[in-house]
């Protein structure tokens, strides 16, 4: 098994860049030594042009792929709640987005190599195809090739396979998943799994073997090509830190998906 | 002297893309059939991304060149109060604010091509060394090839020149002048002029001639290649098609001052 | 029949103050005329703090009571859009734009005497009972003598009676109805009815009779206590007073359900 | 001098509700235990309708009188930025906060007993009279029993006096002064002092013997009825608890300068 071992790859993203004014969030430069590709706020959510400039600068610095992480144009609500815009203005909005923080991506020197849905809308565009499209929508316009990560069998990736533009799963590594591949609501319990040794392995084995133990016990395929980990928190930056470590120890090759 | 008006040449700009939302200002339409260059909103102080999308769209299909009117963040104010931010909170609010535009321009076939400030920061930037560098910092590491419209004199058009962008100075053909060159503040009586036929005129001499007849008479010298034309009521859009009928009858050529 | 007409009365409600900065929405003063009731915008789906001094000054010197028009915090979608706010978020952002307002009515010598959701929050209402008990308990903690104006039948009138505040159910006087006591949706044909002579009738006819003939001709009940009309367009404002006309024709008494 | 300490009064104010959604700033439960009025953020600078609930229930758990921290609406800037507000705007922008606020105040079973102006429109006010007065005009016409809190000697308090509102000078602990009675910039070496036990004893002078050291050895007299502290780090708070203590110690009452 050594050989499959040494050919598997895997990559590890996180979002960056939502501080905003004088409000922090997140320990960015920590997470970017740990991750190989950046989901940085855009500014609707969180995240303003001179926290883009500061994350861009850090990520490309480290190498770190730039992705967009756009989001609903709701400061207070960060995200996560659904607003239910038009497929027209949310696919403006995600372009308005995507130029914004291309700018700091270039000027970093670097890019835009990819968009992920942030928050409520990551969520919205799992089962509806009107603002999966919208998304993909912009992404397409702006630059066929940008990739889209988001989450296996979604409304989002089917979009983006039929704009053909690369669609790049991601799986979740302290999150608790179903017999059915999706993930336990946050309001269940045992849904987010904050044991280091726990998270590490799971890594491991989701990039080595594809599969999770689902919490009834059941093997999972989960065909992730990106490994989502948080950075909000000591405690998030030190889980990511240990899941990387047990993946460079496996012998998997941590890089981005893009470029 | 036939040869020499043969000669002439100006750009017409005017301000497009400021409704938000629900909320309608100007005649985007009608103002794009006019001009040659357009100032389009940024979202900042007004314009949201559907309109960004419209009026790229439109100004892309009347050959209308592209221009960023970058504002401070002050939808409530429409950009029109003094907003002291630092040097680097404004470049990176600009630098935002031209690649939020440019996506829906390239989208639209055409590019940004040129800067404008709006409003408070116009005015600021005519005297603000720090607010004018920190414009033409964002301009310039964006896009050299960007060139700058502002105010003859201007610390702004200064500024552009020392980092070796085009500055380009407008002159405005409804306003009273004095005679320094400045305007007259629009808190005096005679600031604004409404008869057609002297705004048709005072475009006429001051493209032809590079002058202008101030408010006490004196002659003033006006280098401008840009001349500034309002749009946002019928009444304006009304002068502005005097002013480009009067300039074509003229025989000067009314083109784009970039491209 | 003449002895039942004369006793009839009515309200008529308008929505107001929804300019915002330098965008003007409506002619508020045109409709304080017409109305008895002004639905004034709080400022979080339309409304700036001026703006709500005038309209609450302007409401005051023509003796029209004040409701808060209280939204979604969406300036960008003018409040049109659902917002998945939980409970608590949605109830403190009603108490603050109630408080906000009340401000400028008790300068204005008025006070707040009702509210009225808007937009997209007045459609979920009807059927959310979440977010109808959040706006519900925001206005009885605020002041239980508030009234609570809104669709008959709809969940936000059902939670103001269970929290012992005055419900009062209105009417639409340019919108078609169907069968069931509904309105007709405005993507259908016929759903907005543009003829002053039919609007004014169906006005009198819902004041007098508590009726309304639906789409399909059938002879709906609505037991409407005030009657919603348009400001938003001179045709609006010409509409509603045909109404208003009609009604003080007709012998009914046109004054506020408040106060 | 025994008797004049026990007689010795004193109000210690602080900042509280200024998170704003998924962003947290200042420790407010911990602050709210020390100091006796809390200027809550109203939602234009800092805070949102949920945080200011959280703050204005703690405070009234507490016994802590609730003042407006009224602030420019640059929710970026974090308030920190002049904004060149027209008179009548700023007064209308004032009242807004001032009723918004209220409401929550009034719903934890309190009230608004004071205002206080936040960052950049603190420090625009004390010399700008213009502002001042705008201030001023809204609290006045709010509410006439409102006491203003404020920079001694500033324009603010001038005009509270003049609108026969209850003005009141306060203090800074932990910052250095010069000969003249006003701060020394922050941008100087040594104008923000931060060993506990300097801080803990210039509260107890400046309560005590109403003077303070400026930074050049001079003593100048301060009559401040109140006394600043923050409580935005855990290091504010211990040194406002340790402030807090010295006065106790000291035999200063410490109790709010309204109610």
């Amino acid at each position: 098994m050594v050989s499959e071992r040494a050919i598997s790859a895997i990559d590890l993203n996180s979002d960056v860049g939502e501080s905003f004014g004088a409000w922090t969030i997140g320990d960015d430069e920590s997470i970017l030594r740990i991750v190989t590709s950046a989901n940085v706020a855009c500014g609707f959510h969180g995240g303003d042009p001179s926290t883009l400039r500061l994350a861009c600068s850090a990520a490309a610095a480290h190498g770190v792929r730039i992705g967009a992480q756009v989001g609903y144009p709701d400061l207070l609500g960060f995200g996560r709640r659904f607003l239910d815009m038009s497929e027209s203005e949310l696919r403006d909005a995600v372009l308005y987005q995507l130029g914004a923080l291309d700018a700091f991506a270039q000027v970093a020197g670097s890019e835009v190599a990819y968009l992920k849905p942030h928050g409520a809308l990551y969520h919205a565009t799992i089962d509806n195809a009107v603002q999966a499209r919208a998304v993909v929508a912009a992404a397409s316009e702006y630059d066929p090739s940008l990739a889209v990560l988001g989450a296996p069998g979604s409304e989002l990736l089917a979009a983006a396979r039929r704009a053909d533009l690369e669609a790049v799963p991601e799986a979740f590594i302290d999150r608790a998943y179903r017999g059915d591949g999706r993930l336990v609501p946050r309001s269940e319990p045992g849904s987010v799994i904050t044991d280091p040794a726990a998270v590490a392995a799971r890594a491991v084995r989701l990039a080595v073997d594809r599969t999770v133990e689902a919490a009834d016990g059941a093997v999972v395929e989960v065909h992730a090509r990106s490994l989502c980990v948080h950075g909000d928190s000591p405690g998030a930056v030190a889980l990511a830190g240990a899941a990387r470590a047990a993946l460079d120890a496996a012998g998997v090759a941590v890089h981005p998906f893009t470029g």
